[in-house]
């Protein structure tokens, strides 16, 4: 039997000894054997940080995630040797799709994520700049800068493409190596997953590792730039976080444990109602997807007492048109358990959650199977209890990691939200209801206990992506419980793998440090018109002082006719002057940004392509009649495109009053060409 | 001897024992007993929750920021008593209004930021609205909600007033109760501080409490609600973050720990450059404000190999005028140590320093005192030592916590970088130069492994606040040996105290529970224009649609000779159509956004008061002459001010053309007042 091999210190290692057998969860069968004997543990993390580490800082955001986007690309023409190699896991081909084009997806959206919401730069910037002195001499800015250490990510057997994928993308975009370490299990789909990976040539070297097997000991040669991200049960979790050298060096630890999530059918739900439809259907799917194998799998269902009959008699009809068998089959819906040492776990703990409840569907020893034997494949039958005393704890505390969810009743919105947080932590939960107000009262209840939360109703139903589904542009994660940490959520997942640091300098060294102009640094070219230059030409700080040009009343009077704007302040000067901000008439603010842009614009063509927007817009000073306005606009930051001819220029536009007083401050987005055109 | 009492569960109680005596620096003198025998922690922790917690989260951002600001002015009428007291602990008035007028400028930042930077509402809105289907009917938003325990927040001795209240004001604004253990040495300071805040009522029961003496079982009690926030040793921050209590419920655990923070002489810097005097300047203080107490103190000095001479005497020079003795001495410039034991323990370091570095300045067991006996007083000297071998390991690992610092030689950035990081995490360093891309070199080789950075140079010397002041609109904190942690950054800081949750909803329900109006929610009230409403009378959601106004040629001509904006786009039919972007002539944004609100200003005097400003403007596709437009403005949120007669509203403006599309979406920011006036 072949051992897998693991990608470490760059090159394709097999292990020093025979390793464990990794069995098929449907036949039984050995699929190959796991080993991390004879790694170097130590060297594998100096590789990360020593030849992973510098090129994947070097590039900016912009480059990593065009990188992801071109990685994604690539697996999604190879995913169906994954599908198939999945089945082998126990999960059908939709539990397959849900993994490996989930994973897919998250590529996709840190791909697109990163070139729209990062600069194209090495260093984030985080915030606005914080004035620390009257005299402007002084300032703070936040910026991330990438931690120079490994992303160590121990990942579950659970999700073996989408697990380490959806830990890869932020550390990646971030400039964080990665290490995996994949749950034993299922590791010959990450390990196919890796080479695909390494094939395809794409990721600089380094910075992606794997190791097949155990950690050996990987922890104990941790530093303070090093984190690690667990994916797993509380208690190992636990057992990590309390590592003498994580705690030493204060590492980074990240821990997703599965929890007991709820889900609240609401008061206004009746039998008729699409609510209710959409609540017994949702619940359904969360038992029976990968055999109800996910960490979000709902495993408290509330219900409203009178509810209760009505609800167990609709999920058991759906559950028994369920059919379980060999996943490869497509009329297969549902699966085995990732292993017979699974089931035996599944069945301990549903015989602690019989002692407080009932079973309505299923027997945890016995299932009618297509296509499968029952003794070497890791099957069991979709369970579904009832606890009329949702008091009792065990609904709360015992989760069997399969097909089984029990429903709860309750009488009351107060109820249910002490009855929820009883769960000490969840990563997700959902409110099904047609009921804003009810809605409110349950999320803003549960809120502190959860990291996710769904209000499915008519009105989303079709375009929800369900109670299961993590999204990596909102965080995964919960407290508590569920191990009180967060991925992914955008942009929050990579900073989660930078450091944040407060820096405080003059304006002058600040924009070096950012490579962006800040307000009270000097100005760079003022002699040539930054309209006239090219993004390669054009430099942080290069400026144009345009004006003066003096607002009279007839002008802001033809604005006003002109545009149709004739609020009071602009018109009437009694009532203009009775305002508590104004001494008498004012210019529109759009009248005078509107003046400003016909000071600073330079007008033949040229690179400027198109002014795309305006941001953090602010009238700090009314502009009377008879004011004489000049405008600055600075470059602040050039964003050239990774994948095309031209890029964003951010620019700063204040504009004065004659006695030098700031009348508008603001930034002005446009798009400029990255070469000057004949 | 009073034994100072702890203010628990709503009462002030004395302990149950004699409890241990606490000394002055200075004289020796027993001045208290301390300890925390007798007192419930588990019911005082449940009296936070139950009794502190709900009043609390029931006032809004804004209302608590407002009794921060009420609580500074209070205890700036107190603070003298505050100072004399601090006296006792061997800090002199400098070192006590470091303290206490710190601690209180904390309070006023937070009362100040907490109404600018969050809503007046009790939900934090995290990001923005992120779609999640085409649709339209499936969004995602970020929520934040305050923790539902206690943040117990355990204090170091050498900041009795600034470390309880810079870790007070952010949970108090978060929603989170407060449970403050200060370090026994000082807890006397504490204690008078806790009694002030007490005595005047300000902050609702339960809200604060304090137990003076040790901590006994109360870690025992944590919940997955609750957080500890530690400041001391890094030994003792790793034996609470591996506490089985904290570790089980995932308690968020912030440390920060002293760290052996640099500061980095540049190359440019001579002897007679006004960075040399800078850097010189500051190391002297750094080692001799608080007796060098200070966990952000200077402990490695960095400097150019051929100007450790010259530093090294320019040191010596200022150290020898340093007056050390009786603290409320007005001409002493340091005092004592906080006790005998502390002293020992500086000494102990000093021993192991001395094995890698030779006595520039100082004998750790002789110094010369102004009115205060060696022997009873916790006094010592300033100490620099001097490691000609900077690759020596105890410069970077051993911090004396006093007045002592180590020159260390060094001769390229990348040397002096590599030296930095031996540190392996440190609070603060700071820079102190001229030459801007050297300072952009060190702050970005370093930032990793920093919480903060400072770069000192001529520009900015007379605003600068130094190396070793957090402020708190900025983080403190660093990785690593400084712990892992993160306090302030303004808002930052209080978000640590809270959960945060993605919800996914249909726009309607997003709205009900943020409060905010959220694209594709229904819109409220369309009848009467809300210009026309008072913010008692607006709701979110009101509306009004307004147009359309066909955009002529004749007008973009007209606003081009009007603002002088003649950029091709708007004025050369061949040019504009050979841009990327256009088919031929598109109106200026600025006109589209003028005409828009032409269209939607109800012009009579009324409860709108101003229009402050504009956010978030994108031009989403060119307005082309014959364009008809119309425009949807709709309320999207509304903030009171809690101190003034009128607040502020953000409507959201879409401008759509004749086919639907959408020419231009932005955030109009206008005043409003409360009331409507006849």
């Amino acid at each position: 039997m072949t051992a897998l091999r693991s990608y470490a210190a760059g090159v394709w290692q097999a292990p020093a000894d025979d390793g464990a057998p990794l069995h098929d969860a449907v036949t039984g069968e050995e699929i190959a054997r796991i080993s991390s004997a004879g790694i170097d543990m130590r060297e594998t993390l100096n590789y990360g940080r020593r030849v992973g580490g510098p090129p994947l800082r070097a590039l900016t955001f912009h480059e990593r995630a065009l990188l992801l986007k071109q990685l994604a690309l690539y697996l999604q023409e190879h995913r169906d040797e994954l599908y198939v190699l999945s089945y082998r896991t126990g999960a059908t081909l939709f539990d397959a799709r849900f993994d490996v084009d989930g994973g897919i997806g998250v590529l996709f959206s840190y791909g697109s994520k990163g070139r729209r919401e990062l600069p194209n730069d090495t260093v984030y910037v985080d915030g606005p700049v914080e004035p620390l002195g009257k005299g402007g001499t002084f300032v703070g800015q936040h910026i991330a800068t990438p931690l120079r250490g490994v992303a160590v990510q121990i990942n579950a057997f659970n999700f073996p493409v989408w697990g380490p994928l959806e830990k890869l993308a932020p550390a990646f975009l971030a400039g964080v190596p990665t290490l995996i370490k994949p749950a034993s299990q299922t590791a010959y789909v990450t390990q196919r997953l890796v080479e695909l990976i390494v094939d395809s040539g794409i990721l600089p070297e380094g910075s992606l590792q794997l190791i097949c097997g155990g950690a050996g000991d990987l922890l104990d040669h941790l530093g303070e730039q090093d984190l690690v991200s667990f994916t797993g049960s509380a208690s190992t979790a636990q057992r990590l976080r309390t590592h003498p050298v994580i705690a030493r060096h204060s590492v980074r630890f990240n821990a997703e444990a599965d929890s007991l999530n709820l889900s609240v059918l609401g008061p206004d739900a009746g039998p008729d109602s699409a609510e209710f439809g959409l609540f017994v259907k949702q619940l359904v799917t969360e038992m029976t997807v990968k055999a109800g194998q996910k960490c979000t799998a709902i495993r408290r269902a509330f219900v409203p007492a009178e509810r209760l009959d009505d609800v167990a008699e609709a999920v058991r009809e759906r559950l028994a048109k369920i059919v379980i068998g060999d996943p490869s089959r497509p009329d297969v819906r549902m699966g085995a358990l990732a292993s017979l040492e699974q089931r035996e776990e599944v069945r301990r703990s549903l015989k602690a959650l019989m002692d407080a409840g009932s079973v309505l569907f299923g027997d945890p020893e016995r299932v009618e199977l297509v296509d499968a034997d029952p003794e070497r494949g890791a099957f069991v039958s979709p369970v579904l209890l009832r606890a009329d005393d949702p008091g009792r704890a065990e609904p709360h505390e015992v989760e069997a990691f399969g097909p089984v969810s029990t429903l709860l009743p309750y009488t009351s919105t107060d109820q249910v939200v002490e009855l929820a947080v009883r769960g000490a932590g969840s990563l997700v939960g959902s409110v099904v209801t047609g009921d804003a107000a009810f809605a409110r009262d349950v999320v803003l209840g549960v809120a502190p206990w959860h990291g996710r939360l769904l209000v499915l109703d008519a009105e989303n139903a079709k375009e929800s992506t369900g109670h299961g589904s993590p999204l990596p542009m909102l965080v995964h994660g919960g407290p508590g419980r569920a191990g009180g940490g967060e991925e992914m959520g955008g942009i929050r997942g990579v900073l989660h793998h930078m450091q944040r640091t407060a820096v405080q300098a003059s304006p002058t060294v600040l924009s070096a440090v950012t490579n962006r102009w800040v307000n009270g640094a000097p100005y760079g070219d003022t002699e040539v018109h930054p309209f006239r230059k090219s993004l390669a030409q054009l430099r942080v700080g290069d400026t144009v002082v345009a004006g003066p040009r003096t607002v009279t009343r007839a002008d802001i009077d033809h604005f006003a006719e002109f545009t149709g704007d004739t609020f009071y302040a602009h018109t009437i000067e009694e009532a203009a002057a009775a305002n508590p901000f104004f001494e008498g008439i004012v210019a529109h603010g759009y009248l005078v940004v509107s003046l400003a842009a016909g000071l600073f614009v330079d007008p033949d063509p040229g690179p400027v392509l198109a002014n795309y927007g305006l941001e953090n817009l602010r009238f700090l000073a009314p502009v009377k009649p008879g004011d004489e306005l000049t405008v600055t606009l600075t470059a602040v930051q050039i964003t050239p495109r990774v994948d095309a001819d031209y890029g964003e220029v951010r620019w700063n536009a204040d504009v004065v009053n004659h006695d030098g007083e700031l009348a508008a401050r603001y930034d002005v987005l446009t798009l400029v060409a990255k070469e000057a055109t004949a």
